[in-house]
């Protein structure tokens, strides 16, 4: 059994606490959380601390906080030559410091208190300063998930850029598509089903296989309307114009 | 038995022609195609015509042409006063002319040849003249779907405008993370639940409720560092700059 710790008690944090205490080779013995009764419903009182100095002998101290809290905790920590890691997408190694051992143990995901999370399908990106502790590491990320990949730090800052444009910035996309049904008087739910196999579409085919629309198609006359229908409203007008510029240069 | 024709052999016709013959409340009578042959395999030869002027009596006729060839078409048919809808999402009404008496029939779904299209979950949005003839295209529409909507032509032009937001320019922020993980050596596949947990996310909640990500938080130290990596992509900065400073202005 491998013995890990966690730190921290926030939303990755309690689903990694969750998904560990399901698992038959990795071993949770122990959780560090400033307020214990954070912790009250998913974890035995006995294994919560909230003394930082106090945590038991792991092979893995996890380190789920805040992007800014990470290098104080790993600066508190009174052992040395241990292995921790952080669970930041955009935080290097380095922030661990060098008293310790270092890695990263990143779920890709987002995560919120209230939706329960299939784990399974989490991609977790590992990196790790040698590559013992890559071993041990990859075998607790395997024991959770059928994700698994060796991202480096250059590569997972890479990733990061790439996850805010398919994803917080499409979400915004969304969100103007909702704000121009509601105007209009139509159900936003009316276009899930596009929305739906668009996200299903890049499983098989590429992104710039996949592209329809009057963009890729250069119908002026459409895109025209569009603007025309778009003129009141700046903010929407720049942005058509940019992303159907950009998706006539990039598909030449 | 309502009797509809199809006019038109492309991808929605086609799939039409297929989603029509299984259905037991509407009888396809006839089908034009240009070139006959187009429609070998999906359709008895006997009913394809490639005689425009010798179109069968129907309570119905669909064109779904190109949105350039719905008004010429429409013009070249030899009865009066029949009802006949078009099938696009960026054309009014009128193109169809005064001959007949009009009507729309937007499947709001993207169709590709190759892919099998579950049609009940299509939204079919629907226009007609008067209240009459509504009613028998509701019918067709419910024969085939169980999303149907009445859209106005003004409706369905913000549709349209709505739908390139959230689907097109979704699609092209795909590509933009597709490529900047092929740059770096990801596998662009390590992408693809978040994308999903993203398309997933706003059946429940709503776009800016579900908003996450550096731009919503107002971390401007990741905004900078994201900035940094993307500096000589000039074109990539400012899809970066102005979706961020969108996502910040509409969430105040």
């Amino acid at each position: 059994m491998i013995k890990i710790a966690i730190i921290g008690s926030g939303n990755v944090a309690q689903h990694l606490i969750t998904v560990f205490q399901k698992t038959a080779t990795v071993k949770l013995v122990q959780v560090f959380a400033r307020k214990k009764e954070t912790l009250s419903t998913l974890v035995p009182e006995a294994l919560v601390t909230s003394d930082l100095s106090g945590l038991k002998e792991a092979d893995l101290y996890i380190i789920a906080v805040s992007d800014d809290a990470i290098s104080d905790i790993a600066a508190q920590l009174n052992f040395t030559n241990k292995l921790i890691v952080h669970t930041s997408g955009s935080s290097g190694m380095e922030v661990l410091g060098n008293q310790n051992r270092k890695g990263v143990f990143y779920p890709l995901q987002t995560f919120s208190k209230t939706k329960a999370v299939d784990f399974k399908t989490v991609p977790l990106c590992l990196e790790c300063e040698n590559e013992a502790d890559y071993q041990l590491l990859e075998a607790v990320a395997n024991a959770i998930s059928d994700k698994v990949y060796r991202i480096s730090s250059e590569q997972r800052q890479s990733l990061h850029v790439a996850a805010v444009f398919s994803c917080n910035f499409v979400n915004h996309l969304y969100q103007i598509g909702d704000e121009i049904c509601r105007e209009n008087n139509i159900p936003f739910e009316i276009l899930f089903p596009l929305i739906q196999e668009t996200a299903d579409k890049i499983k098989t085919l590429s992104p710039q296989a996949a592209q329809t629309g009057p963009a890729i198609r250069r119908d002026q006359k459409t895109i025209e309307r569009h603007l025309a229908f778009l003129k009141d409203n700046p903010e929407r007008t720049e942005i058509y114009q940019l992303l159907t510029e950009s998706i006539q240069k990039n598909n030449d």
